[in-house]
């Protein structure tokens, strides 16, 4: 990555780029009432749109729309989520349920179906209350503000204890370019209920191609480098609209304004990867696992992952325990090959196994290290210049708790 | 697999073949001097050997000693084992200090370094108290009795509750064969501990080349197809001695008499895989599960591998939840091939999904049968031939506990 040359707005979310507007309202889908369940966001300047989708093979009706929607059209309008009800594995009902809706809302925003990107999240497998969304529509458009970033933010909430947002601005020639996001929480929050979705606006003009290449990297060094729980949900989707309102000049060819993007892009991403681990089940440490030294980027991936899916390795965070074994185990366990006599193990700046051997006298300032909310460990496995990064959590009491209790 | 042509002994053990001796007591590696540490399993007659041992690229060092036994020497006289330390990723006095134990071992059995086949278990990335270790050799050796199998396997226990035994037999020509085990626990145990072992012993007469043919069989069909936290351990090894001394004719080639042997070799290492799950770390249910109607064989084994290791079904299992929206997420997860339409999903004799549609009202019957110590779970996914099965336990709060306590 390259020099930092943006700013993040701690306090900025989807509607901090020029152009959107976005509201988010109680429906009916989620029984409290005072909890959020609908979400719109919406752009007057037609956007390109980009997104990636779960690669589960059973796929939820709202991203079967979706795919079907970016793949057809060429201009898009508007995001549409409800929450609470994942509309997925529950029959042809849900299809029309998703068909019926996005109807509605194309009407009600004077718009084609096509333009509207839909996403849901919530329980699998119950069929989905059309009615109360349908109904909720027309007030959502209503309510459209462009301060309506945060209300939006409330609607896809399932278990998640706060909001997702963020917005990232840089400079692109003399104009200046936003990116605003809002995503929900990961781990296959609660009973059955899955996804994790994150909705992105910008003002940049840019091409629907080079949109859809920047999406995937930034992507791949953020959200498919996190873990919690390591099941993939049916409905997780990531999309992006950008409308060019910034009045920047149009980003048609690699280079170095599009690599100014893609890097502002990859930042949302990350700080949003970071905020749903953050506020993952149960979660009460947060590590930033870092691999290098090893043959090649895809050896340091595997590892990577490896440790970070490993229940024991989370397990040994929720303990506070440098249980060095473990990542060893697990690194083996993973495949890739390394050398025991080259292997560093870091936790915070606190050198634990330099080349293979414990430093057993540093033990002691480790375990202070790991009972911090949040720390990184560092292991270095060879010579080579494979080096990966990967987000992760501990495996808490309360992760089985809230998931063995009754849907 | 044929028609059950052989007769469980419930309390046989590794000195139910003839011609087994074995001992367990107590050498000092544990703290506590009630718990037996170490064990040996030893045949006058010469024994044709077989093994398998963990894919992890960390072997420990009795391990890289055991598979170089077992390619060196054509015939084996013993099984040399130890719990409470792995002897594992401690540097060179590690493997020193294997090779010291055997030669001890040797030269007390009279017999070549190469004809013993060593196991440890514990912790990993500690020095090994090689004296207390060789001290014990010889009172070991001195123990030795024909039925000395059960303190044999109290010798290889780590946080097992309880000894894992079984002996099967069956008839080849008028001959009785008998096939002898003892196991310690999966589940990578106690904090950083590791290990499954399986040590069987038998007096069928067969060549060295079937009896690993029929070993690797047999634990693809049960050690493979087992999860409690799908962590590998570093120390894993299943392996057979066979000394003839039934004077049954010796198996040479594949055919009636070989197949016999091969299901039931197998028969004990599924007896063993369930006592295993059974004891595994806070389990509180173990799960007979069975795909079928998968396009093949390997289809159905990634399916049943992916929903058994799912943290969300293994929670599901935990709160007795008949979330089968979790299910069909997971085979989604890995990949297969399979049609909404064509899914049953049956929890013991409860069908609670018949071809994509749930049956509600099952569900109530279906939460009884997952209260239930032990149950299976079937789910047909699709018209194909492929079939797996696959035991796993829950995920309970008590894992977590035992793994997140400090080493």
């Amino acid at each position: 990555m390259s020099l930092k040359s943006w700013t993040v707005q701690k306090k900025g979310n989807v509607t901090s780029p020029k152009g959107f507007s976005a509201s988010g309202m109680h429906a009916g889908i989620k029984k409290s009432k005072k909890k959020y369940d609908v979400s719109l966001i919406y752009s007057k300047k037609p956007c390109v749109a980009a997104a990636t989708f779960t690669t589960n093979k059973v796929k939820a009706w709202p991203v079967l729309y979706s795919m079907k929607a970016i793949k057809s059209a060429q201009k898009h309008h508007a995001f549409l989520a409800s929450s609470g009800n994942a509309n997925c594995v529950n029959g042809k009902r849900g299809k029309d349920s998703v068909l019926e809706s996005v109807e509605v809302a194309a009407k009600a925003l004077r718009i084609t179906k096509e333009e509207i990107i839909i996403a849901q999240t919530g329980l699998i497998g119950v069929p989905f209350p059309t009615t109360c969304f349908k109904r909720a529509i027309p007030t959502l458009v209503k309510k459209l503000s462009l301060k309506g970033g945060r209300n939006a933010a409330k609607g896809i909430m399932t278990t998640d204890t706060k909001t997702k947002e963020v917005a990232v601005s840089f400079s692109l020639g003399k104009k200046k370019v936003t990116i605003g996001a809002m995503s929900k929480g990961a781990g296959m929050i609660h009973p059955g209920m899955g996804t994790m979705l994150c909705f992105i606006t910008s003002d940049v003009s840019i091409t629907k191609q080079l949109l859809r290449r920047a999406l995937k990297q930034a992507v791949d060094e953020s959200f498919n480098k996190m873990s919690i729980d390591n099941d993939m949900s049916t409905n997780d989707m990531a999309s992006v609209l950008a409308n060019g309102a910034s009045g920047a000049k149009t980003i048609n060819k690699v280079g170095k304004e599009y690599n100014l993007f893609r890097d502002a892009l990859t930042e949302v991403c990350q700080v949003m990867a970071h905020k749903m681990v953050d506020d993952g089940e149960g979660v009460g440490h947060v590590c930033r696992l870092e691999i290098s030294g090893a043959k090649n980027v895809r050896d340091a991936e595997k590892a990577a992952r490896h440790i970070a899916n490993s229940m024991l390795f989370k397990t040994m965070l929720t303990g506070a325990d440098p249980n060095w074994g473990r990542i060893i185990a697990a690194i083996g366990a993973s495949g890739v090959d390394f050398k025991m006599e080259q292997v560093d193990v870091v936790v915070g700046n606190v050198m634990i196994v330099k080349q293979g051997k414990l430093r057993a006298l540093s033990l002691p300032k480790a375990r202070k290290v790991l009972s911090k909310r949040e720390y990184g460990i560092h292991v270095v496995i060879g010579k080579g210049r494979g080096r990966s990064k990967f987000l992760t959590s501990d495996l808490t009491v309360k992760y089985v708790q809230i998931n063995a209790e009754y849907s």
